[in-house]
């Protein structure tokens, strides 16, 4: 699958050779996690960036970096190209960052033309044979690239949730797995970097927060009822709060069968996936961090858990019989985004999924 | 009871006499709010203010007042008075802003000795005889003053419930009416004056927030049910999240039986309660206002609604049957705390229950 | 001057009749603020709004409001115009509050089609028969209105200055006047409202602060020479922090003759300017407020001083032989911007100065 | 010099082993930051941690660690020391976070017992003898440590400068040798963090900003004369602002003799000190980098550049002949505090001079 295929590319990198990788959406701040990530990643070379006309042309080094860490030497010399699917360069991987609305446009096209595009936006989450991935929790449906080859491409999709929902879903997995769930009450704290660098004005939210967010409640409730293959019971409310990165979501679960805490707490903390057991290089160690301090999970303090791969789980409590509730929070571009999609690019190549 | 009965101060009400009210705890947040209200109030005349010995002695014109109006010409003149309580002056109400700690030994100590106290302290607030009132929720409680005289008391002592209680426990009102609730499950977004002036420290909470209020969610799930005289089941989450004024709770209610939404707007809209029917002064025209722009309520753009004394309900939306969802937002330091105390007060005159 | 001329607003006056006011660029947060004062000011009516064609056509009422007090009710039930020179109706003034390059065309054809506009924007400040006007500082300047009948315009505009030149100005004023001043470093800390409503991104400004403003600078040092008549040597760095309202800048004056301070703190104090002599309807009882605490002026504790008309001064000290220290705090859109306009045209008509 | 005395030291550095290290005031904000850097450096083993009687016996893990990157392994596993002259154990370096009032008993008592201690406390900074250090600024200062024998010390006490002063002298070295230095004017926009974890209250910043840091002020003052040996005149404004980490300055420099801007840029980037000729573990590359960008340094952005180590100079502008206008930022726990000290301590070990 793709120009360059991904068997190859394995061969490769058994030759050392890294894979071509290419962003699209590359000056946008999902877009500078993936560079920033594939710059010093072992097994991709990051040999070119595309954004819209307003960047096409510039230096990468030249773009308003706005991450905290410095802009990786490696990505600051590439030429921005123009975004146009004739002119991207034959790579193994195209990442994709683009907003909802042009991805529509632009990433079917790039599937049907042989490319493996791992894709940020929202567009096409929920249809069938599209896999919406979290690594530790819902591997196996990687697989459904294969049935892509229906719709004629000879390249493919994978998509990553939404930031909310993969920052929900993982602590969800282990406790769907070992008391079931029946009913969900989630509240999320998100950061303004979930609405992109200009998404909310300082006006809107300084000394404030804001009780919506368009779309999002909808996302994290059919997203997690399509990764666990199970018609939960959801209801969710999402609100934005004055913090930077890290998304923080209260969560009630009601459980179909009993349980003890200190046994939820050990489930959760030695909870491990595919990732870990494979040993991939952007997997945490644990994907689920416990804390019983009950001050904590904070957002500045524990975002950069797991260098922003790992979720935080805090003030896990038992409110009565099959009652659980806690506190999870995760880094909303990392973990959220872009960490998650390259960890799930790493888990295809390591399963030789394509 | 009181050294100057109420009875009395009625009647001088009617010679347009003012009640002689005392502020105890004054140079604190909640103890600048009282002072706010009743320097201007026009049933109140404010004869005196008492603070620990740090203040003890001092113009309150110099304290450090941290209010966003200015500090009232009337009070500036007053001398802080050292907290003792064998030298409050004859008053007829004592509004209490102490710490719960300082509470639990003076205020008990003042109703012995015949003062009515207000007070806005957590100690006491579940004991049986003591009034935990939201004046448009449970005014009749005032009456339960009179059950103090047993314990020998000639003054006694009414509580206002905690903040978020308040907050929430007013549009729960008018659906516990009309729809039977059979469960809550509450997720709070708290300000930082919650805490007092220096209750939170700027690193603990810039670019932060913080998931965990000590004794809080025990306050709501507890308060809450004494106020309603029921034994709901009710889940709170409490947080921090760095916004000055105003509380903010996301309230799932699973009611008993089913409603539409508009029903419930417009249920909410028009409830009004007794304070609203006798025009009592620091009643707000509509105690809960609705709105139907899915990005409000909002702390900064909100909290002064109704001078600060009205809550406001946004994004209800129904969301299976018998499930309802609301966000709702009211000032904590004004009907959370004080204002809620002073109108309590207000009620308690103009019903003569003394 | 102007399709209702103001000779005859004035008898109007006298005859209690209010004067037809108009707001042009109605829904930005200059726009608003013009809308609260007018709303319910004792000489003005607000008979129309008008706006881009995205709000045209809406009820004033139904934009996104964002000022902290409510909507004026009187306010509410205006449909906004689409901002058109043809259809602009006869009104005594328009008050805009436009973007620069769209006041740059609008305002001078508004001026010579006969309307007195009283103008926000930066365009034309300089030139030197426009009026840019403090009205405690330089109100004879509204005089220049004369001149700009050799345009051949049978109305007229009247600026009012950068919000922190105005903030500046006033405290200069009477050191000017009384020391002399040779030289000027100013470094400013101004709000994210000075910069609209969507200027300034949360991502930007949240744990952050913006070393430039663009353009501000040379704002500060042409407009305070233009306004003072003099050469002053004044050096200016503008800067952006997390604030919501209230511009704040750090003031060295070299003046020409030495000083003591409690002199200056006087001088400060009991300065009064036309507006506080003639009683207008907008100015403050002092347009300079001293404080001697150290800790003050504060954006969210001092903004509001004189119903956000006043500035406060603090921190005043004599560092050496005619060297004055201070820092000086003001409403960046009230004092800085609509309040101002509104009272230099309270004193225009005042004055008969059309 | 020193219990252990460091030339033995330095041949035990030739022999790999590591000098011990010890740190007081280990709780605090730079007390975690000496932890922080201390935990994984190549030349020093921290071998002991002491606080006050709140912390001690405490497993070092345990303490409310509030610094983004985890607590280092290392250091959890020490038993926290209660501070105490009598049982701080033989070490080669004692590093001091005391309070000032705490550190002027200990820190003079430790240094005649034979102890060398590097503080950060503001006690004793313009004492003739001892070397208040900036590495790349006035390195030959340590060698006053050889004066304090006269006191009768057997150690002895070398003092890193206020963070705001030390921020600020980098930029001024390479200016000062090259053009001269006449006069400054500077204001300064301080993040919390340099208060302590709870020495700014939220309600007092959060929407705001304080014009005042008490002694702040004197200290850039006289620490930067005694820096410099000169007697520079400076005016110097502090100010607090709600950043979490990264101190802002606006400099105004009255050269001597005339510069090109250019020239001033480059100086400033290619500026390098002893700590860079020697390769010192901490020392930055460049102790001064230089952007261009006018919306540069800002904390959030620029506070970590150099690992903390560096200072960010922008808005470098020539405002007339000899006037020189800049903005400089650093990170005031690390460049500003424990990383100068651990940096001055390297140079100290490199040059010997003990």
């Amino acid at each position: 699958m793709g120009p360059r295929p991904l068997r190859q590319a394995l061969l490769r990198e058994a030759r050392m050779d890294k894979l071509r990788a290419y962003v699209i959406g590359a000056t946008g701040l999902v877009g500078q996690r993936y560079v920033q990530l594939l710059a010093e990643h072992p097994w991709f070379e990051l040999v070119g960036v595309a954004a819209s006309e307003r960047s096409a042309g510039k230096r990468y080094g030249d773009i308003n970096w706005v991450l905290e860490t410095p802009l990786p030497e490696k990505a600051a010399e590439l030429k921005i190209d123009k975004l146009d699917v004739d002119s991207v360069p034959k790579v193994d991987v195209v990442f994709s960052a683009l907003p909802s609305e042009v991805a529509a446009k632009v990433e079917p096209e790039l599937a049907r033309r042989g490319y493996l595009v791992v894709s940020n936006s929202s567009n096409m989450r929920l249809e069938p044979d599209i896999p919406l991935v979290i690594p530790e929790v819902n591997p196996r449906d990687l697989e459904l690239l294969r049935e892509q080859r229906k719709r004629g491409w000879s390249g493919g999709i994978i998509k990553k949730p939404n930031c909310s929902t993969t920052i929900l879903d993982l602590p969800l997995k282990p406790i769907l797995d070992e008391f079931g769930i029946v009913r969900l009450h989630v509240v999320t704290m998100q950061a303004v970097s979930g609405a992109g660098f200009s998404g909310v004005a300082s006006m809107a939210i300084l000394d404030n927060l804001i009780p919506y967010i368009r779309g999002e409640e909808e996302k994290i409730v059919n997203e997690t009822k399509k990764i666990f293959r199970r018609d939960l019971e959801i209801y969710a409310t999402t609100t934005r709060v004055p913090v930077v990165d890290g998304h923080t979501e209260v969560v009630y679960v009601d459980t179909e069968r009993d349980f003890d805490i200190e046994g939820v707490l050990e489930l959760l903390a030695k909870f491990r996936g595919l990732p870990q057991e494979l040993g991939l290089p952007t997997a945490p160690e644990a994907p689920i961090i416990v804390t019983k301090n009950p001050d904590r999970p904070q957002p500045r303090l524990d975002r950069m858990a797991g260098n922003g791969m790992s979720v935080v789980v805090g003030r896990a409590r038992k409110l009565g019989a099959r009652k659980l509730a806690f506190v999870v929070l995760g880094h909303n571009t990392i973990r959220g985004a872009a960490g998650n999609a390259v960890l799930a690019t790493e888990l295809l190549i390591k399963l030789g999924l394509y």
